[in-house]
């Protein structure tokens, strides 16, 4: 595709400048003089409240509720799970200071919220009939990263996390496993992008988890994603905290327990599944302007009244803005190339005549001219279109960017050359998967629930091997 | 009014405990383990949601846009404004480690973000296009409060601050009157709670403000309540952080800022202005369960059945709950007395037979049989009957709380014995206002848009008074 936009990097050739160039041009984040953190512009916020909107209606459907909890978290509280604090500690901020006193015990900024959820559960549980517990929680987070970029990885971001207690181990699993089906259909028919599913190493899971479950993204550049995670804890938190009910024998039980949350991370995974040289590319479901209208010749007679009836109309069926600035309709044609608007509507003086006017589609750069008769079902079709054609895409990519690798030496070659997703086996030693993250610099993203048999034996060590696993470098 | 809870203390005997006792049997809130914070239930967080939704509608109907900054703050942007460092330095909460390394520059957790905002504005603004800039942004915010009370006063609470900045002087305080005027409808309209609106004194406007507008609820106690406050900040901000634009004839000026914020402190507000002894009353616009539908001996055959199809129906004009459980109806009947849902509706086999049920009010404990052809416009029009008679109700007391004073020793009787609004006259001058505030430990509330000449001299030092002002105890 050729680059229109001069303003940005090429991806191709710089993909991490065009990243920030994207994310800056778009006017979707800015850095704060908050360092590592960044200001969530409207444009981006809005994309975000969109992506809320979906998400948090599957939830309530499914009978989660929202609630809110601390943004601080004692220090002994975040202490009583062993791999919990081992694995959050080194990157939490701590408030040592109210006012002008020093404080008796620290607090540290919620990494995530376990620790206050438990504490609260241990209270409010008594009984059976309290369970199960289905709460939510959106909130910002913090961990103090020594490296950050906008939206990927930051000091703080915008996050959702689920927290839920149930009766049984098999019911705590079940929960991890329908919420990871939730977010993959976020994934898939909201955000048109394809995933793989799968369970999480144990030297990739949760610090705390039993088991941890994960959809993974393939970016533009070949490199993997994590967009999100439900992990199911069992009852090793219920043990730490002492979170029991009495079941319908009169007997104490402990609770059993999932987390899982998705991210202001998935605005990362929009912009490098999707964009392209001319910006961002936008899914229309969670395009906060689904449709432009570019007046054209806006001076002459008529241009603006019937501009502006197409808006009142279109306003109906999507998400329409019509922009009247004195800009030229070149640049307009550009910036909204780059805010990644799916649908731009021109209308002049000679559509106008002809009852007519043009729709150009971001995704192809495809021009067709509509009758206005029959424009609102060609813009919704349209945009269904858009999206269908942006999953094609993006899944046609994964499957060119997936390989397969028998040896250590093949894997490290086909990384360093095209990079992508590995399909290899993998005997289950942690010795095995070490090395392939210090000799191949890659990580195992997930043991996919649909396994392929790509060997028979481990990639590392020869030995006999059961499982495929997906490997990649990742953000 | 009778008292049907024996668990709740009588709010005319206790009413602080009174308060307490529905923010948690009303299932609204619980203290956390994280001293001076509360955990937002989900019964509790359904309200929140229901105001924020209301208030969001009206802030992007106006052309304001959401963003989030940062929730921390570096200590050298906090101390740009001088009025504002002195007014907030002695309550923030100060990050003074990231991970086990101390930090170069302590951050404070936001206490509001005018400084965050500004530093953004400084870089972002340049030319007179680039304004209005209409920024608004939900989030917690966090002050070092030594004594706390559920949603009235806490550590951290949830709110929207917006922050705008705009090319003259007479633009940002239109702002920051427009934005007064919707938060009185929301008051009025949407909460049910008549306001007294009018502007700050120095002594008690915000700090870095040139004015401060706010709107006063009455408490069921005769305390006044702060509701909500929104400020003019000419350029103060603009010249302390450099915020500068060209004008249209190619010349530097400042912009003018405004700023303004609700909380969940409307929460409390709706507690104390609504509630009764048998606990919450909810006005039906913020009601999470606006009908609940209790069957009656639902054994009998057919009972739930038509249940399930009239919760079905009435869910598409209300939000209508339909309670299965096996507590008997009497528990039911309590329960959602003390959550406040404005109407129940009860349904037996007799009721069934007739083709009719029950709807009791939960505002006026009034019973009435409606026929079941009739029974969706009867209730639409008793939710807007409750509604209206909630908002009557408090009119009446606002109005017999309301009292005059022309003389100090006359404010302090009426603060100690009926306590309410008092009417006063005052010079202007900070020491008789101060004197007020030590000898009858009332403050001034506001000086109302509204005036009413009740005397011609000040009620302190006697001297030519031109404005009245409202004064009380308050939250």
């Amino acid at each position: 595709m050729e680059k229109r936009v001069e303003a940005i990097a090429d991806m191709n050739q710089d993909f991490a400048q065009w990243y920030t160039d994207v994310v800056r041009k778009a006017e979707l984040a800015e850095y704060a003089e908050t360092g590592g953190c960044i200001i969530y512009k409207p444009y981006g916020y809005a994309i975000w409240e969109l992506i809320q909107k979906h998400l948090d209606e599957k939830l309530k459907e499914t009978g989660h509720e929202n609630v809110y909890m601390p943004m601080l978290i004692p220090e002994h509280l975040l202490q009583m799970e062993k791999d919990h604090i081992e694995g959050f500690a080194p990157e939490v901020a701590w408030v040592t200071h109210g006012g002008t006193e020093k404080l008796q015990e620290r607090f540290c900024i919620r990494p995530t919220s376990e620790t206050l959820f438990c504490s609260h559960y241990a209270k409010d549980i008594q009984s059976y009939r309290d369970l199960p517990k289905l709460y939510n929680q959106w909130c910002s987070v913090m961990r103090w990263e020594k490296t950050t970029r906008p939206f990927l990885r930051g000091r703080e971001f915008l996050w959702q996390e689920g927290h839920t207690a149930h009766a049984t181990a098999e019911e705590s699993l079940a929960e991890a496993l329908k919420i990871l089906d939730i977010y993959c259909d976020l994934s898939s028919e909201v955000l048109a992008m394809p995933y793989i599913k799968g369970q999480k190493t144990e030297r990739e899971k949760f610090a705390g988890a039993v088991s941890t479950y994960t959809f993974e993204n393939l970016m533009h550049d070949g490199k993997a994603l994590q967009s999100g995670t439900t992990h199911d804890f069992g009852d090793k938190f219920a043990k730490a905290f002492g979170i029991q009910y009495l079941d319908k024998n009169n007997k104490q039980q402990y609770v059993h327990q999932s987390s899982w949350g998705v991210s202001t991370r998935l605005m990362g995974a929009i912009i490098m599944v999707h964009g392209d040289n001319n910006g961002l590319v936008l899914p229309p479901a969670i395009a906060p302007i689904q449709v432009v209208i570019v007046p054209i010749a806006a001076h002459k007679e008529g241009v603006t009244e019937k501009s502006q009836q197409l808006q009142a109309q279109l306003s109906k069926i999507a998400r329409c803005k019509l922009d009247t600035s004195d800009k030229k309709p070149g640049w307009k044609f550009a910036e909204y190339e780059m805010k990644g608007v799916p649908l731009r509507l021109e209308i002049g003086p000679k559509d106008i005549e002809q009852n007519q006017c043009v729709l150009a589609r971001r995704d192809t750069s495809e021009k067709i001219t509509v009758p206005l008769d029959n424009l609102e079902p060609t813009i919704t079709e349209t945009l269904n279109s858009i999206h269908q054609n942006l999953y094609n895409k993006a899944q046609k990519r994964l499957q060119e960017s997936t390989h397969t690798a028998q040896d250590l030496p093949t894997m490290k070659t086909i990384l360093d050359t095209t990079a992508g997703h590995i399909k290899a086996m993998w005997c289950g030693a942690d010795e095995c998967e070490l090395r392939i993250k210090e000799e191949a610099t890659a990580t195992s993203r997930c043991i996919p629930f649909n396994q392929e048999k790509v060997g028979n034996t481990c990639v590392v060590c020869n030995k006999p091997a059961e499982k495929m696993v997906i490997w990649g470098r990742a953000y």
